[in-house]
C-alpha cells in the first residue's frame, strides 16, 4: 500500500506526543546542493554514491573556514527539514521489523539533525566539494567539523541488528 | 593572561554579528551524567578518559531506544549550552595560532551542537552507560545514533593543520 506522505505512518509504527516547546535553537548557516530533488532519487546510502555534492557555506560564516582545507574528511551536521518529529518506532521499508528510532539513522526523529562524514575534493570560497552526502537538494546545512581519525574512526563498531538482519 | 569568561575573546580571535532570528528548533530530549562539574575538569579530548557516563533519556522518548542495545557504538549529539555562537577564528589555549570555527571541534560555533562516538556498555531502561564522552554534567542530549562502521569509519583521515602543529 503506499503512502502519498513519505513520512506518514505504517503499521508496526508508534507516535509520542511531542513535547510542548523546544529547548533550543538553530541557525541554517549555508545549503547544500546535490543531484537529487526528489526523496526517492536519492541513494539509500551515502556509500552508494560517488556524486560530488557543494556546500555553500554563507558568506558570513567565511572565515570560520580558514584551515578547512588540510582536513581530507569532514563531519557534516544537515537538517531533515521535511520529516516528521514524533515517530520513536518505525518500520522502514527496507527492513522486515519496526525499530527504535534512537536505533535508525531514519531522517524521522526528535530532531532531525543528520550527521555524515564527507571526502573534502575541493574548497573555492565559501563552497566546498564533497563526496559522501545523499540528502536533498537544497538541505539547510548547520555545522562543519573537522573529521579526527583519533576519535571519531570505528571501525569494529557494530550495529547488531543491522547485521543479524534477514531482509 | 586569564579570563574570566572562559568563552570571552582572545587575541586573534575574530567575531562576527549572528543573523537576527534563528531557523530551526531543537527539543532537549535527556540529560548526560558525567564526573566533571567544571570546565576545567573535563579532559580536554574523550579518548584520555575512560570514565563511564551516563545518558539519561526523557521517559517519553523510552520507545525509540528499542534494539539499541544490539549497537557496540553510538554518536551521540549534544548541546553545548554555555558557549557563545558568534565566533568564526579562534586560538584555543593549547594550539599555537588562530583557526576558523568549522577546522576546530571548539564548543564555540554557529550551532553548539556536539557530535561524538561512544562504546556503549550497558543499558537499563533509559539510562544508557557509555564511555567517551568529555562533556560537563547535566549536559543537554539532542540526539542518538547507531554508529555505522561502513559509513562513520575513515580510519585514513587527516586533519592536515592538526597533523602538521608546533604546539
Amino acid at each position: 500500500m503506499s503512502q502519498p506522505d513519505p513520512y506518514g505512518i505504517r503499521p508496526g509504527e508508534v507516535a509520542v506526543d511531542v513535547p510542548e516547546k523546544f529547548d533550543a535553537q538553530l541557525y541554517f548557516i549555508g545549503r547544500i546542493r546535490t543531484p537529487w530533488t526528489h526523496r526517492d532519487d536519492c541513494p539509500k546510502n551515502a556509500s552508494e554514491s560517488d556524486a560530488v555534492c557543494t556546500i555553500e557555506v554563507d558568506p558570513r560564516w567565511a572565515t570560520a573556514l580558514t584551515g578547512i582545507e588540510t582536513c581530507t574528511h569532514l563531519l557534516v551536521l544537515y537538517w531533515m527539514h521535511r520529516a516528521r518529529r514524533d515517530l520513536v518506532l518505525q518500520a522502514p521499508r527496507h527492513y522486515s521489523e519496526p525499530r527504535g528510532t534512537f536505533a535508525l539513522r531514519s531522517p524521522v526523529r526528535p530532531n532531525p539533525v543528520a550527521a555524515s562524514v564527507v571526502r573534502l575534493t575541493g574548497v573555492e570560497g565559501t563552497k566546498l566539494s564533497v563526496v559522501g552526502l545523499d540528502c536533498l537538494d537544497g538541505t539547510p546545512l548547520i555545522d562543519l567539523k573537522p573529521y579526527f581519525a583519533s576519535t571519531d574512526a570505528v571501525p569494529e563498531a557494530v550495529v547488531g541488528w543491522h547485521a543479524d538482519r534477514r531482509g
